[in-house]
């Protein structure tokens, strides 16, 4: 038995852009299109649309800026139903460069945001609904964000928006299933003309369970990304997502093929999944960075010192 | 806020023996126990107490056999709180040559077993007790025998054994967190006297995710493992237990460093964790005995085919 209102979205690239700023050559963007369409996934995001005022073309790949014209070179003569997405933070992004949906390959803009500039977000999202596009706001940082105040966004998001989903964005990996339930509930209870999603990251390995239990009450719009790629531990395992998931709209096949032929060989190059320093950030429901940063130095695992270090920061 | 009537398991040697015949040397061995004591874990499970008329001691390792005489070496001048626990299967221990209690290390011996041979388990199980061990029976391959003969058993286990608990285990890491719900509160329900543990192997991710709904749901004996070593995909890693947990009595650090120094180094040499052959073996509720032969030939990484194979299997 499936759900036949789940939507799943393979965020690989744009996720996983973020360990490689965003430099994913064309060749690979194409395999994974071709693979995550021929599962029958239902959105695929391919990476930021930032402002190329804010951020060097020298100091990032492609995939930090997705102009139209690159993206049509990845899907051209590619055969998908799979819709693509794009992401967007909160005053990163130049609106009058967003050209309506009738002029774009692509379909839908999902706005991140913290809970702080949800009025921002709000505003954004329905300028990419005027343009046309399906859209989505992603609160991010939301295991730091659980008090009143998010209730207050949520009910802005109902009234004020036009979005297709809201997604609960577990940024730091600090979620159990407990808070995934509470605030899938809050979240579905309050928005009662959206649908609700789910974005983990598997920095305590629960990526995949919360997602489960994001589905069970209720979250229908669903991030995955293939072999886990992302920021730090990396996201839920579309692989596995696809294996519970029961609709036979998709097909595993292809992803399995694509991480034996493409995934394998990257994770010697770059480095995401369950690494200590990632998962005690989780455990201090902090943001990864102190951890990446600890990854790229000689002491990456001295798990010890970076574990007090974490519980004792000096004020600087 | 913590539950005081948790129990937390280390079966690191025994589990992780699974993947190289119970060889681990003794040096490690007592590095594992000096960790684990110094975090206040409750049990160290070392190994498998096998009869030596079934398998070779030139086959396999000291911890397939757990000697007493063994075990003194590695705890000698230790100092340590942590009760030690072997492991039996049902047919395969000499019942005479388990010495009494008071003339041995162990403190608790679990025998495993299937539904199937569960008169033969509690048997076994009240044999030690009567010798003075603290027991438990583990009821393997859960995922595969979950009809009213389950029941049976459970009723047959609180009323014909004094075993302390009883665990439920996901051989084949084949349970989402809704089984886990309902298997956990059906033993609970008809084991009124005796305490229910869970154990979970790591296949699909889920090992730490459904230890937790486990705990949700009652049970009070956890098993796991440093760095989630363990058979195929390994165990609920023992430091994210530990995060999770918050009683005061354990301390996290003596892992984290037991992991720097020696489970890093050992992870280039014998393998365990998040690999699709496993993911697909949990997928499809089977064990993974299938997925570990393909990783040791040269098809480790051909997935595709692997996954048709396990849906199509031949007659043979």
């Amino acid at each position: 038995m499936y759900r036949e209102q789940i939507k799943v979205l393979d965020c690989t690239i744009r996720d996983g852009g973020l360990i490689n700023n965003h430099d994913f050559d064309r060749r690979f963007v194409r395999e994974v299109y071709k693979a995550i369409s021929a599962s029958g996934i239902d959105y695929i995001e391919l990476g930021y649309k930032n402002s190329k005022k804010l951020f060097s073309t020298k100091e990032y790949g492609l995939w930090k800026f997705c102009d139209d014209e690159e993206i049509k070179k990845i899907i051209d003569g590619i055969e998908s139903n799979t819709t693509i997405s794009i992401m967007v933070d909160v005053g990163r992004v130049e609106l009058d460069e967003v050209k309506p949906k009738n002029e774009s390959p692509v379909g839908m803009i999902r706005t991140a945001s913290y809970v702080k500039d949800i009025d921002k977000a709000i505003h954004m999202a329905n300028h990419f609904d005027e343009k046309g596009y399906e859209t989505t706001i992603n609160i991010m940082a939301i295991s730091k964000d659980q008090g009143p105040e998010l209730d207050e966004a949520l009910h802005q998001i109902e009234e004020e928006s036009r979005i297709k989903a809201l997604y609960i964005v577990d940024s730091f990996g600090a979620l159990y299933q407990e808070p995934v339930e509470q605030l899938i509930k809050r979240a579905t209870h309050i928005l009662k003309t959206k649908e609700v999603g789910f974005h983990g990251h598997n920095h305590q390995q629960l990526a995949f369970g919360n997602t489960i239990e994001a589905i069970i009450h209720g979250a229908n719009y669903l991030d995955g990304t293939v072999y886990g790629i992302g920021r730090a531990a990396g996201n839920c395992p579309l692989e596995l997502l696809l294996g519970f998931l029961k609709n036979p709209k998709f097909d595993i096949r292809p992803v399995l093929d694509l991480i034996s032929t493409e995934f394998i060989p990257l994770r010697n190059k770059i480095e995401w999944g369950y690494i200590i320093p990632y998962a005690i950030s989780g455990m201090m429901n902090e943001h990864p960075r102190t951890a990446m940063a600890l990854r790229k130095s000689h002491k990456k695992e001295d798990y010890r010192e970076f574990y007090e270090k974490m519980l004792n920061p000096e004020i600087e």
